[in-house]
């Protein structure tokens, strides 16, 4: 046991080393310590190290460092060293003194929020020199980093060997199981904890369309829909969002006795992940309007002058459906709404895994996708016991071409469009907003559509750029209409 | 008067230079030509170089070069070299050469589409060397280019002092006014090329939807269709798009004399800008679901594995609504498809307006918003009447916050707002997908609500990440509730 007073030199005997004691780096190498890893520390401000060792240090075995060559002749060989700093420039200097400190073999993880080309870009340019590097997605903040995350490493084989048994102990554990595995080579870590982000964004967005309908379709108090969704968590909806937003609903402002989601300025901040996964869909050809509106959802909220020059030009026109009274009818649309959310939860999810399996494809990432939900059963924000039924679907059929198509969700979706649709429609009529349940149920109509009026849409690409067409009597044919020529003849390019 | 086969050096005399003769670059030069200009004409293979000569060398007075020496030299100074090759690494070829022949106060222009980052990327080089270099959007297509399209260019002031003339010359005019103007410096020029590209997804999209609602849940036939695209092009809708989506619907397949739109394969392709200009806003934090939806629907669209597979999954339910049969319920449906039509096509705008209006502000461009939807009136495939509005609206008003809230337009959406609360509902309940009638709806009523959702969401927020929140009492202040500890105390961070 180690004290921030004697700073010596140490023999090489670290099992792993945590570089970067912010909240989340110091509560990771905790629970390393705490179960029984012998961890080196190191900060570049020595006195957070000091902190560490003087609240912490009787936790376990943590060898605390006064600079990055000690930190580093403190670790036993290959060595593995975890950065958990801000992510960008800070995180590219800790690589770059490290890349010039380590070995080849040894391996460098950078914990935090990296966009994953960054990282594929990084894990490239050490592997010249031997150095695995690990992108390695960690959620679950910083209560997770402290008694158990969710862990989303990439990178090599080799890299996993060594540094999974660590992982895996301190990752939550489901079931007796890990809430840890290797993602994938390369960036796919980070790439899988991006998703995991933007699924996030739906998840969040729908849950407060859902609350936004009970109490402006319903008119149902703040303290009746923390009840209606106390009550969700007896259902398929049980998960953890659901727990907090309970809490969040049930809190009364001591300071003015209104419920306390009412005091809070209805702007929602974000930070990058959730356009990061739509933009990379946007990159990949694949459609996630969910996790789009979810985005656009938190910008349109944080445009404070746009929204009062709108809310003054008086856009109320039409809706006048009156809120439901108390009694069978209110307690319908209750229902209603729970298969609503249940239903764009769905489609959301199947959204994200879209984008993971096509991205994995297209990197030979051979991404687990089942194990993806396995992992995210504990100690992250979407963890709930819905994913469980993602993990035996694509247990059953790893090629699913769609989350929609496995035959729980199948049923689980017939089940409920019809309360889905009645849900969308009547907050188009009320002028309650609900972006992300409408995209999401426009997003199943369309795959689920005989015909899709995108053939309309070809013809107008023929006639004004002459992108040509394929026929249904000829799939593969190339073909042109001479809109401009009289006679209009079709020609066939190919 | 030149021809192919005198390919000696010339005095310095041409007005300006077209680098690259495919079709949209040759026709680019006969429009030149055409309008009096002296065109110096280059193509790395000279046959198409020749083929110009020989098939339009009498239309004015060309210069053609036999390499890019000769063509440099061809041109009287300062410089102006427009390039029409294939945007990416051709452009850039192209840009490197001409950078060696090219002297400080000369001009380069690219007018294809290349992302705007690129462009300020290039600028940003080529004036360290003293070459003005600008990205110009032109918009048209092949018979836009020779007829007169629409040109967006940017660059420095003293470029557009050369360039204005000539380009104002081969643009397209409406009501006298030529369509290109000086969009601003820098980037600009195809900045808004792209979000002119992004509005016309979405605008296309709508038109499909519209079409797909009428035939879905009007039971419409293909012709009778087309008769209602006809009549709106009687009403604000008025468009090139309109008048071209009725040329489609009515052309009937010689080979099998079904409807044309019938036998066309329905995924739609997509060349990128759609996703470019999404991506974009993402970045600038602006909510453009409009053009996502109109994005991630062609995407949808493109996917037969997965269509297929949803398909047979059966997930039919809840589409029960019968066809509206011929009379005033159908002609009602009709009338508020019309009104939803135009109301999301407002809001589409509104949101590549204010993506437009977001990066000028941030980039310092000072772009002209009026003259924008000015110079889109002729030549480009978004050229509609409804363009003179926004002009109007824009001179009224540089500041405007939003186009909905115009006075024009404000007026319009109140009394479109009740039939396309109709429209969105019908579509939900039809099973029709709508994305983009539903996710404009959408927008309007997030921008137009008293409260969103977004509180509950920085609840959440504060709960699981203590990401804080602002009180709607102290809207500056950041607090922080402790949940994790007992009593739950409220912190005032800052």
């Amino acid at each position: 046991m180690s004290s921030a007073s004697d700073f010596v030199p140490q023999p090489a005997s670290a099992d792993i080393g945590v570089y970067g004691l912010g909240v989340m780096g110091a509560n990771l190498a905790r629970n390393l310590a705490r179960h029984g890893h012998s961890v080196a520390v190191f900060n570049r401000t020595p006195a957070r190290t000091e902190r560490l060792m003087d609240l912490h240090g009787g936790e376990g075995d943590f060898v605390p460092a006064v600079d990055a060559a000690a930190f580093v002749a403190s670790l036993r060989r290959p060595r593995a060293v975890i950065i958990m700093v801000q992510a960008g420039s800070a995180t590219e200097a800790v690589i770059e003194q490290l890349r010039e400190l380590l070995e080849p073999g040894d391996i460098i993880v950078d914990a935090g929020n990296t966009f994953y080309e960054d990282t594929e870009r990084r894990e490239t340019s050490l592997r010249e020199q031997g150095i695995h590097f690990v992108g390695m997605g960690v959620s679950g903040g910083e209560e997770g980093a402290l008694l158990g995350p969710s862990i989303m490493p990439g990178g090599t084989d080799a890299s996993y060997e060594r540094l999974g048994p660590l992982l895996e102990s301190i990752s939550a554990h489901v079931d007796g199981e890990p809430c840890c595995t290797h993602v994938g080579p390369g960036g796919a870590g980070h790439f899988v904890k991006m998703v995991h982000n933007g699924i996030e964004y739906a998840d969040m967005q729908l849950i407060a369309e859902a609350y936004d309908l009970l109490r402006g379709v319903a008119g149902m108090s703040v303290p009746e829909i923390a009840d209606v969704f106390r009550d969700w968590k007896h259902s398929e909806l049980d998960s953890y969002l659901i727990d907090i937003t309970t809490e969040v609903l049930d809190r009364v402002d001591p300071a003015t006795g209104a419920p306390f989601v009412d005091v809070i300025v209805d702007a929602a901040g974000q930070k990058g992940t959730g356009a990061w996964t739509t933009r990379t869909a946007l990159d990949l050809g694949v459609a996630v309007p969910a996790i789009a509106e979810a985005t656009f959802a938190r910008a349109a909220s944080s445009a404070p002058a746009q929204r009062a020059a709108v809310r003054a030009a008086g856009l109320n026109a039409g809706t006048t459906v009156p809120h439901l009274a108390a009694g069978p009818e209110r307690d319908a649309f209750v229902d209603a709404v729970r298969q609503a959310l249940y239903g764009s939860k769905i489609a959301a999810y199947a959204q994200g895994f879209d984008e993971i399996a096509t991205a994995s494809a297209q990197h030979d990432w051979n991404v687990d996708l089942g194990a993806m939900a396995r992992i995210w059963r504990g100690g992250c924000i979407i963890r709930a016991r819905f994913l469980d039924d993602i993990t035996r679907a694509y247990e059953a059929d790893p090629q699913l071409p769609s989350l929609l198509t496995a035959p729980t969700f199948a049923d689980a979706l017939r089940a409920a469009l019809p309360a889905w649709r009645q849900v969308v429609s009547a907050a188009a009529l009320a002028g309650v907003p609900a972006p992300a349940f409408a995209a999401s149920l426009a997003y199943v109509d369309q795959l689920r559509a005989q015909r899709l009026p995108a053939a309309l849409i070809q013809g107008q690409r023929d006639f004004f750029g002459s992108h040509t067409y394929h026929r249904v009597d000829d799939p593969e044919g190339v073909y042109h209409v001479l809109w401009a020529e009289p006679g209009r003849a079709e020609e066939k390019w190919n």
